[in-house]
């Protein structure tokens, strides 16, 4: 063919201090092994997203110290940092026990920048009495991760409640009008609360990298 | 003209027990005088909803014992009954200042037919001490509606706490995403509190007939 | 790793008086299992709704006390209340036979609440006779429920007819424009009977809780 | 200008048998009076739509022999044919009161093809009993045309108990989610009544020259 | 269980003189074979659309006389009319191959019900001549029946060269943003052409009845 | 204030050889003079695109050696080319006299860089031999612009019959599901013709130097 | 009236240390005025967005003290804070002169909390060369706000070249399909640029205080 | 069956220059096959897009002589051009591997006509110097064809730089918001560069069918 290689941002993480995610959902294993091997020869992280089972399984058999992380349907390649950063933690949020998925996409991405995390399911608005009790925990936090399918109401409630940086989450579980996590993204969007911002729908990666920018900058 | 008379649904009281409103905002005048007399000549009370100011005053001239309710944009003509019924209270709550109109004319509509009503403003989720400090009022309510706009989470917060019949009413009220009140309306839909009823964006006048179904159905 | 346990709002049948609903749509096998191992353990009835055959069946070998049922895909565990409450009787009408999984949802989960039921299927609007045939046996009824896919007419209709509460449900069921219930949703919300109430597509879950808030602020 | 000049499809009448209508909305009056002034020239019967009150008089300034009809926001020039076609009646029903300007279109539009009309208003679904005691006057029409806004479902009652073609004009009248008419279109599009079909929200002329197609194939 | 009977609306074709089609795709098996069952037994011809190869299979087992109709995906039980009426013939113009499905879909109803068809396809716009090569053919036509998906041009570009009654067909047919008919249908509804008229999104039985309607009107 | 200067991209022209559009529409007077005497005191020739009369009054008051294009409520500033480029005609037809404006737009735009150009009005698809009978007329362009509104089937068409480049542009007239030109985008968009090219809805401007690169490539 | 009174959330500076915007766009005169007087009362410092030139010039009668900001159409009312904090910088880049008021209206709420701001206009990406020559400002700043129209794609470019946080404002500003926001809201969400976060169209109050709860929790 | 045969296009690569290409998603084997064999009778190449692995075995069985091309997922039959024409260079860049379907199949159409072409991978807009080191690469190319999913920026980054025709083809590849390249497409459309083109998404074939038509217009 014709065409000239391609090329990965290997400059990335020298130049915003990020490891690059893979995206895997639409790639072909063939495709996402031709980019680890590029990163395994360079020494650099690889963190693949959006890896189902059967493609994982695949993966694995080629790469033998690849790690499938099942909750977050993600594999890695290399070497994490074996050490916490002192950047501070970050709290991820999540209203229901489907959202485990992106909430621990999320978590993964930060553990493998070495930051301290923790995951707080089903504190949901519908019964408020669960996020409340969980308030004391959240003071610690230098930064909050909510994510929440259906209404996603949970990061407005949130950030009504807590001062620091909180970013939304819409996870696409629901039916109807939920389907798809379009009324969660929007929900959170529209809210009320001031000063609460939104990434994608499932973007559990996003969602860490932007607490990430966050943490730096404190730094 | 060749076309048949237009026909009033007379009947609907009866059949119903409820006064047809009379939708004024794509209505001329001269249509809303046309009915207005029919309603008058029948005896029947007539509740036109959507009136702007400038209209209003045009039929206030030629209908002298009108009265034109400013807060809710609606008008009546005829007596309402003049003693509250026995049929329990509806407490009407709001997210904001800038859905008093909607939640105005539920409450007159409610009003109009006997029932008891209270109107509590600026309870929205992003202050939740707010609601919840109000949470002992609501005790006594036999149904309560609640109107929001932004991301409209309030009747899920409310239908997590208050057993009652929750009736959510989405304002048209919100800028970007949540301008016209999609983004309220289908949060409310979404909504993971079990047992929340809706009704159209604005639509004051169809939650309060609902609470009305409800209060009867329970006499 | 290191989230803390899901929590399951096992204080929801207390303060609202409803047993929460396990949506099992997007849960695998093992999330399932917990949460019904958990509310076996604290002795609660538990209720997992859209649960297809091959998931319930894996669901059946591991609860040898659970319970399938077919038509509306749900699944429960434990004790319902064997004696009809004395709250009034619900009646689910429904335009299609295509609609009986959410109308059985309905009635099935007001079972579970001790609420007497009754099921009229293939009375849609498209032969108006079938609907006004039935008129008579809506008449005991404290509350209808009215399950409509395609262009969702049944609940406008009847609730131009019957002075009871209505709730409207939408259903997934239908082809092009009709895809997906939204059509139908927004038929319901559009509606020009007055005091029509809506719940989410596919809700059946949702209309019944509905149905018992009204039942029992009647009580 | 380089431009050549705009040409009016002056062959319609004879090729389709129908006069073309000039869509006014969106012209100004100079590019109307353009129009009006090459179609008298011909000897054309000119008929132009969606005028409002002040272009009307502009037009009728300049051409005194137009006629501008009010309730349909038309304005004609030239004679209209002086006797009723023995091509068979079209009944024109409409839900509200609020659809009598695009109903009075398809009116006007077919009394300029000399066809006979009845224009029946209010007989909309949610007081049923209005349009079950018109279907006798029904019989003799060939082709019924039922407009609606709202939710729509008037063509879809009247198609399942009446047997001629009917044709839905979805009314762009209604707020929330029936503002602009896109549910009422829906609404009808997604009909269970089978054999309805429908025109363009608003599109009283259309809905009127597909009449005019059937009763000359009719002939 | 508790509830009635479904009711199959057997008077239909006595009131509108259609056979009722039994739409397939969300419906069982067991579903179905009931219906066949019941029709059967009552002496209806049975006609069910939108039936999938291997669904067909299992109900040809269970009804020997039934009968597969492979391009139009439809399953017929009892005979159809043996003689063509008298009432005119209907073209069935598509603007492509992919198309077939739902234009047979068509053609088979208005065979069950007698009627004499001819079906065009592949003359589509983009190739202008193949469609006027078939003018000639049209003129015998009393209605004709446009299928297309993509953009959907063709029932437009017919209905300015031919004066018949045009139904528009839009098809699910296309990608991007022509994916699942939307984009057709529109472009069908948005017409310039006087009097085409539209009907939903693969609805060939639909249309089907509308030219049913047409061709008794003019009997 | 704090905030830097405005900066206009003066360095375009000489980068991609096109005259930067000042889009008028969402820029006050102010706004609009400050640049106009930026581009002034560079000598370079000022576009502005989208001024409304009144506005445009405003500025020919300061700016006295402006000229307002009223057909397509453009303004412009300086000197054009005063010779016709040798880069070959662009033919830019329209459906009909409402696309006026945006066709005028483009034209404007393409002879203020010195490119021939022709405007055919009023060669919409419902009336077929309107366009045919031009095919010969553009056989000697370079490149063809169709602007159309409502189903915006013209480009589709035209690109069946014409072998040069065609580049469609959408344009906002219409009413109900053609209203703002969303129909006639996505009609234009799905289009089976091969090699039709699109921009956004009403960007005369755009389509304009879409053909200037193209007549420049070609050189 | 019997509703209780509207309750400003006097609560919020001190929970969440920020002053509550008053969103003056849907409110009256009256209704604003109250707010402003009950807060004046209370020492606070009021904050009124989305004021028109109109609307301003009325409450500035009633309010002596108070200032209106022209470029961000806000008004505030009291006094704020008279030293910059030393929280550290924040930069608005936009993309183009229409979208000042937005970048404006985050810059007062910034100065309002005391915090350091820099705005940076027309640094779009068609003129790529425009944000590069920039890129050496950057560097001081602790956060970066990207305000952009049309299809939004500042935030990404900039969030690729620069490690600090960004905080994307897609505003509605364009034509066609850029009208309203749309089109630079999702093209900002789904940015493939790591850790990009999005508020709502237009909510440069929302993005400043995002910004501040960074600032906030870096000290 | 009583339809007339289907009728391939066959006149269409002497009328416009260009091999049709048959659309393979929705069409069957037996359907593709028949348009195969029709061509390969008339000595035409034949080009058959989006084919599935699995499709596409099938009709290499029956036709020996076909090529499945599998990244670009097109099968053709017949010989293709054996030399380059003169014509010129069309430079295809892409932002991501997994849009190298939809490159490939623009790349395979061109040298069907035997067009050079160059395919540039992953020079995507959040590594912006990834594509600015590829700059002087383009400067010898007559057309540009960008392919972008996600935000879909690249298109607009690159015609910002270079003053050659570019055509944008939005992908489908993405989630939440960006799934099925809505977002990608209405990037591009909104696109602040003056004389970007766009065509529908993942229409490879059709920007290809743009650049030719572009060549050819110089030659």
């Amino acid at each position: 063919m014709s065409y000239v290689e391609s090329r990965l941002d290997l400059n990335r993480r020298y130049r915003l201090g990020m490891v690059e995610a893979i995206w895997g959902e639409h790639k072909t294993c063939d495709q996402i092994s031709a980019i680890l091997t590029e990163l395994q020869a360079s020494g650099e992280l690889a963190f693949v997203t959006r890896v189902g089972q059967q493609k994982a399984e695949k993966l694995l058999e080629r790469f033998k110290s690849a790690v499938f992380h099942k909750e977050s349907c993600c594999l890695t390649l290399g070497d994490p940092p074996n050490e916490i950063s002192s950047l501070g933690e970050v709290v991820i949020l999540s209203g229901g026990t489907s959202d485990l998925s992106v909430a621990s996409e999320a978590e993964l991405a930060l553990k493998l920048h070495g930051v301290k995390t923790k995951l707080l399911l089903d504190v949901g608005v519908a019964g408020l009495h669960r996020l409340l009790s969980e308030l004391k925990n959240l003071e610690k936090a230098k930064v909050l991760i909510a994510c929440a399918g259906m209404e996603g109401a949970l990061p407005t409630v949130l950030a009504g409640l807590a001062s620091q940086p909180v970013i939304g989450v819409p996870i696409s579980v629901g039916y109807g009008v939920s389907a798809k996590g379009r009324t969660a993204l929007e929900g959170m969007l529209a809210s009320c609360a001031p000063g609460l911002v939104v990434v994608n729908i499932d973007n559990g990666y996003g969602a860490a990298m932007a607490a990430l920018r966050i943490l730096r900058a404190c730094f």
